[in-house]
């Protein structure tokens, strides 16, 4: 099977135009099959605040009401995606930037109100995923930028975590190729103190991760992460990486980052 | 050569939800290749004003600076694009929303400043276009839905017409299609008085435009347009109409709006 990486890059890289620049630069040297997925950074908030629209969290979770969907369609959707596109064009790339609704790549389920309201948010099933075009697109040497948004196929966007998006769009196309997911940010990896960026933990297997979890030796941060991580590799996923950004030539090497492994 | 559509839908109608809706439903229906490009509609105006960034418009054209680029690429290319397509996705029409940047379709140079400095403005060469990828989404069942920007190929989004794109586009895939390109708006056609809707003109050649023109019994507005319709004429475009918009249906049957013939 061909090779195929799966990039997430976090939120605080986009807002950092240096950083950005470095990453894209290495994304866009990437030889071969490569999907980005970017997150939101803190633009949608800023814009928000501007419009004098409230942001809500719950648990750490932004809550995306009508006025809320609407920025972060804009911001993700439109600012972030098409600026990283028209970046990666200069690089000789040719990126196409989607959201979940575009070619129907990712339909999404409106998460169900029990305890909480999450509002416009959407949950996704992975075999509902729309592989064929996403694949259709690297077969025509075109490069998918994705922004964490979905749609309800009822005409409704909805606003979909990013590393949940990575790691379906990973498992889902690990049929048709050898995928590796790398989840990219401002860290050197996963840290065992989250002060000390010389403190990665090199590999961690299912085992080594209960006894991290069980000794709060990980930031809380990076247990979801971690969760997705574990559930791409038991779903077909070859390797997962995690690591910074403007390294990301040395994660995929292997010299750099923390390595998810499933045995 | 199968048929194509390229439809362009103007700003007013994008404003309204329900004149929106009954364009999309008909739209949605068209049997075959189509292409919709939107305009932007006041939603830009009415974001830059609650941001405090002044619009400056010289001739009627806006002029884009640094802060009203990324608003343009917030409403165009994020909240109108991805609401049309969120909403053809359930009308199950497969769209995909694209600006110019993305697969490249629609490279375009920025203006140069001669007497008037519109910034971030882009200049589109039909030559240029990336009409292999265009088609390829088309032969894919994929319906482009293009939002009225481009980029210069070094990074750089740019402002673009959505009258010049549809033409652009027209032009470009008469070499694949039998194209019929179709401005829709909010009115019934091209009229003798532009305060009566039942004086529209049913058809317009060359020479009756001559007339037309030099006896100004057209709205100033409407001449861009009708140049935009010639050009495209006189560059392997099968047929142009004018008309209103939830009339689409009638446009395409010719049981409405303005014909503009070359001959």
């Amino acid at each position: 099977m061909d090779k195929l990486y799966v990039i997430k890059i976090g939120g605080n890289i986009i807002d950092d135009e240096t950083k950005l620049s470095l990453f894209l630069k290495e994304f866009a040297n990437i030889d071969g099959n490569k999907i980005l997925v970017h997150g939101g950074g803190k633009l949608a908030t800023k814009l928000a605040d501007q419009l004098g629209i409230a942001s809500k969290y719950i648990n750490g979770r932004r809550i995306t009401d009508e006025a809320t969907i609407d920025v972060v369609i804009m911001i993700y959707g439109g600012l972030i995606n098409k600026k990283i596109v028209a970046k990666l064009q200069a690089l000789q790339c040719n990126a196409i930037g989607l959201t979940g609704a575009d070619a129907n790549i990712i339909p999404a389920t409106k998460r169900p109100v029990n305890d909480i309201d999450y509002g416009f948010v959407g949950d996704v099933a992975v075999e509902e995923l729309g592989f064929a075009n996403l694949s259709l697109f690297l077969m025509s040497n075109l490069t998918p930028i994705i922004a964490p948004l979905t749609h309800d196929n009822k005409g409704q966007m909805l606003n979909t975590n990013a590393d949940t998006i990575a790691s379906s769009i990973a498992i889902a196309l690990s049929i048709l190729y050898d995928v590796q997911l790398i989840y990219s940010f401002e860290k050197s990896g996963v840290l065992m103190d989250v002060n000390d960026e010389n403190s990665v933990i090199r590999s961690i297997t299912p085992s080594s991760y209960q006894d991290l979890k069980s000794g709060k030796k990980i930031f809380e941060g990076m247990l979801p992460k971690l969760d997705n991580a574990f559930a791409a590799l038991d779903n077909g996923v070859k390797k997962v990486i995690i690591g910074k950004a403007e390294q990301l030539n040395d994660l995929i090497n292997g010299n750099g980052g923390t390595t998810i492994v499933n045995e």
